[in-house]
Parts: structure tokens; sequence; C-alpha cells
């Protein structure tokens, strides 16, 4: 293979000055915070996730107590971590039943201590571009899901947002496929982009969609249109995008390396390997996996929610300090 | 076909004292309700459907107002229903996407608006047998989902529920089958009926579950336990039942007639028929569909939902006079 023009760029480089900045405030604290998984699934792969997270934790100052729960228990489970004082946040290593119980279960969490930031009222506040809890003291900063936040901490770091433009307007003119649009990462992350500026092809099995910032900024809220599958395929596309996103959970997946044009940013949140090696000969960035980004942003949510936890108790008075 | 022991009960039999009870009350409001259907479904049954639930609303005295949007706007328009004062209910006919954004915008009907008391609110509260919204104070009751709630009153018109037990233990011995278990009917209503006193045997495509209300009543939660498959089949347990209801949403499905023992409660809340005639020679009482008992459960809920408002504005002092 030839030497490639661009660069790849490790999780590891990015989460670095994350994980440094959530050690130094852990250590402000004056407990250590804790944070409990919930797994109820006998997927090996998710035990040993689940294991790696804990150690994540612990080696940047945190516990971690991981609570092995029958599947019908998970309910009642939930709700006594919920209840307990010492437990600053939760998640879930779904899937559990692989059905809408699922969403059930996971909306059961409290949003005080949902660190991955699924609860529908955050995702309703990041489409609609609301930052704060609390309106109008704002103080508390409403909690973003951990892989669309660690993309944009990504992009941030990769320098795809441009901080010469103003801020909420840093990927204006950027042009953004995204092969993915799960509830939890592909759809708010394309909103998040749209957000700030960018105009994003969302791709899924079905079609593809266009988000945009749109042009009445009063609404608050992303445009999204259906594309015309005879007018605009993934290969008239691709080629013509700053940043090419995938996120397809599938060992088979392979996104065509010949769409995508050189100096090109090319990013794969998938825990499976979206794209060939070859891919190095043309992007211009590359982040072959995200994952130590993604863990980093938790811990900074877990931080966030004892902020805001801490705002409601009267016992900071402002947001400035916060992580 | 021989005569049949057994009674068929329909639908509009058991709905018409409920219909005649939202009627009354509905009278003595000084304004008209309004019912808000969105629809952003292709599907001509959805829009059948839709039409039909606005006929029924406005010959019961309430106002019904179909909006028809794009899919992609549907959240836009849902926002602006919720804000809007003199919108009292809000209905969206799923499936839109068919995807995990159905239940997003679900759950983003405000719960003051939720007539089909499908937010996760509402299911937790069934779930745990929470009565009401403010406590201490328990002005305020919760809403339960149409379909479960309109099953319970059907089986309270067919006597399944024995009035000389306590309340809350009035089905207390019986066996109960319910080939469902969607998050929207067949799971709440089987810890519905569990709470209740009976057993309810699960049945979905994977397995059978045994809800019961457990023997650690402070838990106020239902016990759910997966059965083995070796020892109960549905051919041994369905012959035991008291009674037995489906809601499987398919035109080839029927739940063989042979394994209903005589005398049987047989009901089916599916819009396909999940049973064939024959099953009326067993059926001791069998109600073939319910969906006029489930409309006027949902204008009940309408009521509901206005009076708890009328009480957080003060404007009445308790739930006594409630629908």
């Amino acid at each position: 293979m030839s030497k490639p023009a661009g660069r790849t760029i490790l999780a590891s480089t990015i989460a670095k000055p994350f994980q440094e900045e959530v050690t130094k405030a852990v250590k402000q604290l004056n407990f250590t915070p804790k944070l409990v998984g919930l797994l109820s699934n006998e997927d090996p792969a998710a035990k040993m996730y689940a294991n790696w997270t804990g150690k994540t934790c612990e080696s940047l100052g945190f516990k971690y107590e991981l609570l092995e729960v029958n599947k019908n228990d998970l309910e009642t489970a939930l709700i006594k971590a919920n209840k307990d004082d010492s437990v600053n946040g939760i998640m879930v290593y779904f899937p559990v039943f692989g059905d809408k119980q699922d969403q059930y279960l996971q909306q059961l969490i409290s949003p005080e201590k949902d660190v991955e930031g699924l609860n529908f009222l955050y995702y309703h506040n990041l489409y609609h571009n609301v930052r704060f809890l609390d309106p109008p003291q704002n103080q508390q900063k409403s909690i973003l899901p951990c892989t669309p936040l660690a993309m944009v901490k990504i992009l941030e770091y990769l320098g795809v947002y441009n901080t010469i433009l103003h801020y909420g307007n840093r990927l204006y003119g950027k042009k953004v496929l995204i092969v993915n649009r799960s509830e939890i990462v592909g759809r708010p992350l394309a909103a998040l982009l749209a957000n700030d500026g960018a105009t994003v092809y969302s791709v899924d099995i079905n079609n593809i969609q266009q988000f945009t910032r749109g042009d009445d900024l009063s609404e608050q809220r992303h445009k999204v249109v259906d594309l015309s599958p005879e007018e605009y395929t993934l290969e008239k596309l691709a080629p013509q995008c700053d940043v090419i996103i995938t996120g397809v959970p599938s060992e088979n997946y392979k996104f065509p390396s010949d769409l995508v044009s050189h100096g090109t940013v090319v990013i794969n949140f998938a825990s499976s390997k979206n794209f060939n090696d070859d891919v190095k000969l043309r992007a211009g960035l590359y982040v072959p996996s995200i994952g130590k980004v993604t863990i980093a942003i938790l811990l900074r949510n877990l931080l966030r929610l004892i902020h805001n936890k801490q705002i409601r108790q009267g016992e900071v008075s402002d947001a400035t300090s916060s992580a």
C-alpha cells in the first residue's frame, strides 16, 4: 500500500484532554462519584464492555458498581438505584428484552442520573437547541447524549468546526454524510450538526434524508427533507461531503472507499470496522473508532449531573465551574 | 353449527353506559372539549379509523380535529398542539416512522393531553399500582392506557371481577391467558390483572411469562417469571384458564378453539378476527371486538385530563365529581 497523505487519529489521543479534565474535576469534589451499571443481558460482549467501563471509571477516579440482575427484576433494581442517594449515575446495558420494553426501562432512569443523556427530555432539548434545564435562571445545563456529543468534540479536535465563525454556526457550509439514523446516535447527531450550520445527509436502509438548520431560525428546529432516491444517491452525495461518519453495527458492512474524496474527514463510531484500510489513502483525517472519547464524555456528563444537583440544592451558585 | 350454550356480547352493548356517562359529563362543562388527531401515515386504514374516531367524538358531544401533516413536520405540529390551550387531548396515529422515533414522538405528547394514557409516567403508575398524580393530596387520578382499561371494564361487565371480594382483589383465583405482550396493551394489561389478584399467562412469540401480584405486597409491583417451555405449553395452560384474551394483529392467526374449555370468557381486542366462529360453541361469553368500548374510555380519559387540569388551576376542589 502506498503511503497515505492524510493521518489516522486514534480515539485515545482525542480522549486525553477530556480524561485529564474529568480527573481534575473529580478531585475537587468532597466525595467520589458512583456510577452504577445494570447488566441483565447474557451477551458476554456486554459483560466485557461493562468491565472495561468499570476499569476506565476507576482509573479516572470514579467508583463503578456493576449489578447483574435477572431481566424480570431490572425495573425494581433500576427504581432502587434511582432512589439511592449514594448513586450519582446509572447506565443500563441494552438490549435487555430487545423490544419496546427496553425504551420504557431506558426512560425510567431518572434524568438526574442519566449519564448517557438518553432521556427524551434531553433529546427534546437537543432537537430544539435548548441548552438549559432551568430557564430563565439558566444555571443547569442540559445533558447531551454521549456519542453525539463525543462526535462533536472529535469534529472540534479535527478542526472541522471553524472557530473563526460565530459559536453556533461553526459548521456553516460543511457537508456531512452520516450512515446511521438510530434514535440513540444517528438522528440526534444529524440534528446537532445541522443546528451548527452543516448540511447533513442522513442515510439509513430506507432512504436518504437531508437535515439543515432551515431558514426560519425562530423555530429553533432543524428541517428534515426526504431526498428523491432517483436524484440523490449515495454515489452522487458521498464524494461531495467534507465529512463521512459511519455507524453500521455489522462486520460485513464496508463503506465503499472509492466514494471517499481525497482529503475527506472519515470517522467510524460502530464497534465493527466500517471501512477497509485503503480508506487511509483517501481520508484526510481518519478516526477508526471513538469509544474512548465516548466514555470520557460519559464521565463529563456525570460531573455535570452532580453539578446540576448541587445547583438545585443551593450548594454552588452558578454553572461557571461546571465540567 | 349446533346452538351455543354461551352468549356473544357485542362491544356496542358494553360501551353504552360509558357513552352515556361521557355524554352526560361533557354537557356539564362550560365548553366543548377538543381532541386533536395527528395523521402522518399514508395507510388508508388509519385515515378511515381517524374518521370513525371523529364521528364517534362528535356524536358524543366532543370536538374532533384531524390534522394531516408530513411525517417530518409531525414533531413541530405535536409541540404546537401541546402548547395550544384550546386543545384538550391529542392522539397520534402510529406507526409513523415505524421505528424508535415513534416512541420519541409518542412520549412527546404532553401527559396533560395524553388521552390514550401512553405516557411512560402513566405506565409506570400502572405497573406500580400508583393511582394518583399528586400525592399526598390525591386529587388528580392517574390516567390508565385506553385499551387495558377498556378490557378491565369489559371484564367487570362480564362478571369476571367478583364484587363480593374486596376492591383490588376481585380477580383473586382467576387464571387469565393473554396472547399479546405489546408495550401498549398486552404487558400493561397483564400487570393490571395481576395487581387485581389474577394469575396471568402472557404469551408472545418467544415464550410464556407468568404475572402474579407476588407475595411481597409492600413492593406494589407484580412479579414476572419466565415459564419453562417444556413444562408450560399453551396446550396445557389454555384449557385451565377462566379467561382467554387475544390481540394478534394478523388475519392469518387463529387461536385453536379446541384449547378453549367450555364456559371460558373469550375476548379478542385485535382488529383482525383471532377466533373462528366455532369458538362460540365453547365460550361462555364471547366478545369478538372491543373498539367501541376503547373509544368511550378514551373520551372518559379526556374528561379526566380536563378534571385534573381544573384541580391544578383550583377551579374544582376535589376529584369526587370526576368522570
